[in-house]
């Protein structure tokens, strides 16, 4: 599809269009999956989904509810069995209690930032970007009017932010730190005390923070920790997307301090109605489901440690191993100017889909491709095999 | 759950909370549920949600997916082959021809109408909204930043907006009329020339008009007409909720000018990703119930004519004949200052739960009452049966 429109024969033409960029993996995505309409063989490492479906208890936990109730609205904050789950869960993986009235049920994680956003900043209002990060951050923010702060991080640092660079937000007036441990597109996490001395600077300098713990659950060295663990202030991103293996479902939850539960309330009655309510019942019948999802963990692991060893052999020589998540983060200088262009001549020469950096990084994502390792092993071999011989023949 | 928050606790303690109010008939909901839970018996009459689940044919699809599909991400317009279906639909239903292109899958006419409100409406703009009306399009419009307009509107007017306040509209610098029809929550419709008036009124002026057609296909005298018969220009908010009896699963659509669709796709991917696929296979399978669907509209027919003959007889008696979705709207001066006390105490008294008018109409709403007759038969006959003995002793 075009990017330019003729918004001529609109009533009201758009002086420049929206200031939304598009989600590029999902334009990757549509390139790909045409391609595979068309007959190509694509191994998609361009979207960060499980290749698995949701574990099997969710499913027929899904089936059942299809067939015997009705399925109408839930209450806006979710259900109740699953809210009440949710702190089980927290409590299970973090030994840390949530109170059930702080949760909130979300349709996906994308519907936790609109809300958090909307509740918690003014229109203006800039907010502290990690970058590389995940694109819709920054797309969300500016869709909803505020402005995206983007703090520049490198993989010396593991991508992480510093207190440094919260002190710097607070002197620039931002409203806030958003922080993604295990982070996408890197897969890398804050590590020894970084956590808590991040909690500790936004709060000594009266700044929000939200925690994107959507790849929580998906660890390779270290279990990430929750920031609930050292504030009450801050606000928790999470979904059953990625460790959950449920992304079409579009179920996740917010974990937000007790006084903005009824300001979150009233912008998902509006905004949303109520999260899909079959998507919440499967999300409940997900937690037993864990043995299944040990499995497929131990398959990135898998995939990880495959590519680990095989990419720069392949010719990737410049990839930081990760901590979790399921992404490699390439560094392509050297092979390629630009990795837009490397990533749109690999789909086509060899049937690899991956996402260039400049989705994730604006600055400096040229230089950069994402790999998401979350499909299945042999299509993880096969990839590094075709990479290996594309970059020696081309 | 308490109005009032403690935001002193918050990092940044927003100066007066959020600008938006709540949903009423969530509260109302919630509150209904609450006693139900504690034993009692009670008539739901507030939401406006069927009382039967999806379609046979839509859950048998569903089931189908869930045990043989993996259900990740679809593409963020939605499933190309439900848009096409939805292309067919407004072909069969209209014999209006609109390419597939025009057509967007969202998360419920809530996500539609964040859409279009966000793909056309620069911050601040003012939008017109014929008052009453869904009380969602003022809340969603404050939340991102632009200002509803309300037009105040009259049973004698059947609750439509005419072209001379269009003409206001254009001379008070909106950027646009919605326009409901069947309207929530007074059931009537434009009717006549009405519509195609309004859309060249718009056109004149210049404005955006979106029509919201969630109630198509709820008709009890004439058919509904669509907008699209008069206007390419025109945004189409339709859902898979009200006539396809699917509210909770979050699926509907946007038929969009084609200019329009890029930007669209752009605001979709980065604030929803996509719609929940399940909720999309299942519609596709509502397409082939249509015989149960036509049968579910015969209950709401028969609840209609039961409700406008019983519910005068029980002391209820001014309600404009509805045309049609499933709502009646009751005015109640003469037994009560104000409907929301009015609410109160008739579910305390007698467990029949209906909405307020004020959630609809912030001007005069505290005058009516909304009763939904998407309940079952003997339930409306019952309601009637508990309203009319209350309002002779109370």
């Amino acid at each position: 599809m075009s990017n330019s429109s003729d918004f001529s024969s609109l009533p009201r033409p758009p002086a420049a269009g929206r200031p939304i960029d598009p989600f590029i993996v999902m334009d990757v995505m549509s390139d790909a999956n045409q391609r595979e309409a068309a007959g190509e063989d694509i191994i998609h490492m361009e979207v960060g989904q499980p290749a698995t479906p949701a574990p099997r208890a969710a499913r027929e936990r899904a089936a059942r509810a299809i067939a015997e109730e009705k399925l109408g609205y839930t209450l806006s904050l979710g259900l109740p069995a699953l809210r009440e789950r949710i702190a089980t869960h927290i409590q299970d993986s973090y030994g840390v209690r949530v109170g059930t009235e702080r949760i909130v049920v979300t349709a996906g994680s994308s519907a936790g930032f609109v809300l958090a956003f909307l509740a918690i900043l003014d229109h203006g209002d800039s907010f502290g970007l990690p970058s590389p990060g995940y694109p819709c951050y920054r797309q969300i923010l500016k869709a909803l009017g505020f402005r995206p702060h983007l703090i520049d991080t490198d993989d010396g640092g593991r991508w992480m932010p510093t207190t440094e660079d919260v002190d710097a937000l607070a002197a620039a007036g931002a409203a806030g730190l958003l922080l993604a441990s295990p982070n996408n597109p890197t897969g890398t996490m804050a590590i020894g005390t970084r956590l808590p001395e991040l909690a500790d600077a936004c709060s000594r300098q009266g700044l929000w923070l939200i925690s994107d713990e959507i790849y929580h659950g998906l660890e390779y060295a270290a279990a990430a920790e929750t920031v609930l663990a050292y504030s009450d202030a801050a606000i928790v991103v999470n979904s059953f997307s990625k460790y959950f293996s449920m992304t079409g479902w579009r179920v996740g939850w917010l974990v937000v301090p007790e006084a903005l539960t009824r300001t979150i309330e009233r912008l998902a009655q509006n905004l949303y109605i109520a999260p899909p309510t079959i998507s919440q019942v499967a999300a409940l019948g997900a937690f037993d489901g864990i043995d299944e999802l040990e499995e497929i963990r131990s398959r990135y692991a898998r995939n990880r440690s495959l590519l680990l060893n095989e990419l720069p052999a392949a010719g990737l020589e410049r990839i930081l191993p990760a901590d979790g998540a399921f992404y490699l983060y390439a560094d392509i200088r050297g092979l390629a100017d630009d990795s837009v262009v490397f990533a749109q001549t690999m789909l086509r020469d060899i049937g690899v889909a991956a996402t260039p950096g400049i989705d994730f990084d604006p600055l400096h994502g040229r230089s950069y491709l994402r790999f998401s390792y979350a499909g299945a092993e042999d299509e993880m071999h096969e990839a590094a095999r075709r990479i290996a011989t594309w970059l020696k023949t081309r």
